[in-house]
């Protein structure tokens, strides 16, 4: 049984700390869960308030942090979390699947417990877990992870800068503004347009970034599209707002 | 709560699959689960008996076939089970973790039914599913794992051929004779007498073969050892051999 905190709706589709409060009260949750940012928006919520909250009434949280570890420097404790979850494919440079958990030591003979018959069993861990290539990958990027967190603020000025460039164009940036983090959600109603009017319909769009050595969108789907800036630097990503120029021209 | 059939006990440690039978009438459990082979002494059970107790009593049959799947034939169908695991990284010659999971289409909408929130995630695959290198790793290897199967024979003919080797050296191998696996397991006590005398106790197994460039056995254990013949041939299986005879005349 899962209860969902509401998000504030278009255009920011903020979720709100406070707002866990009333759930709180009404349903005694077992556990709290907050993802951060949030994969769809890339907004990123109070998760120091949450974890007064949570404090408050005595419930374990969950940071899932599978878009900030790795990425941006982000502390458990002092969140207040009792646990944080990293993805090594997601945020930390390595091929998946594989992941890193943290949790505050009171939580280790729960996570951790062994089986009563195998005394070498780590329950929770189900099947074969993780070696080869995920973990060699995981190991072999960290000190570069550990590094470029460093460059945080520079990746998110990239983001702010590449987002107020598309909205010149008539793209709706989603999510906070000013944005905090290298996802983004752009509504599209620009190209949206076009889609109607040309044979190819949506498809257009998939292929005049193609012919420029764009890969990425959904074929098909003109209306809204999510990205990140993370990897590409201003001059690709300048390439980037060049080519959606050149393609609305095209098209006007 | 996991009920466990008992094994034959040494020198064989058989498993009967008749010996489910009073078990299942004592328990009447939700689900069985055979290991074909077992991974500890590579015994291949009567899972087509098994197959009829499951039906008999019309209880979900589990093949864990993490050593069999892609080295030697096996069918679920004929086996009678409702499930069967392979393990890509143990018998499919690809980069763990990973593995397969074949199931009658009567469990189709329990272990694979979606989410009624998000229709797109099915429910019982955890976290972000298999990807990457042990995805690829198990589609190229395929074709290669699909073939070998054919030559299962001669990998029972050289396991077996190995096996007496060694016990003409006063190794006694445990489990099923003939052995019908490549998984094989030793008691060694000639070499276990050996380590009570010398300055290096156990570690003189390890020094020794790993003078002759054979790696594998735990440091410090001379008492019994587990090994797979699959993917080494009989001349480097000689090699091995040879080696053990050399040891042995060293410190006899």
């Amino acid at each position: 049984n899962v209860i969902e905190v509401p998000h504030s709706g278009p255009p920011e589709f903020r979720v709100d700390a406070n707002e866990y409060l009333p759930q709180i009260k009404k349903h005694a949750p077992k556990l709290i869960l907050l993802t951060y940012p949030d994969g769809n928006y890339g907004n990123l919520p109070e998760a120091g308030r949450l974890g007064e909250i949570a404090q408050e009434y005595n419930i374990p949280y969950i940071l899932n942090g599978a878009y900030a570890v790795g990425r941006m420097p982000v502390s458990m404790e002092m969140i207040g979390a009792d646990f944080i979850i990293g993805s090594g494919h997601k945020s930390m440079a390595s091929a998946g699947p594989v992941g890193v958990l943290g949790l505050k030591r009171k939580w280790e003979e729960t996570v951790f417990r062994k089986s009563d018959t195998y005394s070498n069993k780590d329950i929770e861990l189900l099947g074969c877990s993780t070696r080869g290539v995920p973990l060699i990958t995981l190991m072999a990027s960290f000190p570069y992870v550990k590094e470029r967190i460093n460059h945080w603020d520079e990746q998110v000025s990239k983001a702010q800068w590449f987002s107020a460039e598309l909205e010149k164009l008539g793209f709706k940036q989603l999510g906070e503004k000013p944005h905090r983090h290298d996802l983004l959600h752009f509504d599209t109603p620009v190209l949206y347009d076009i889609s109607k009017r040309v044979r190819e319909r949506g498809y257009f769009l998939y292929k005049e970034l193609k012919e420029r050595g764009i890969w990425g969108p959904q074929p098909g789907l003109a209306r809204s599209f999510k990205l990140s800036t993370f990897a590409a630097d201003r001059q690709q990503l300048g390439f980037v707002i060049d080519s959606f120029k050149a393609i609305l021209n095209k098209y006007s």
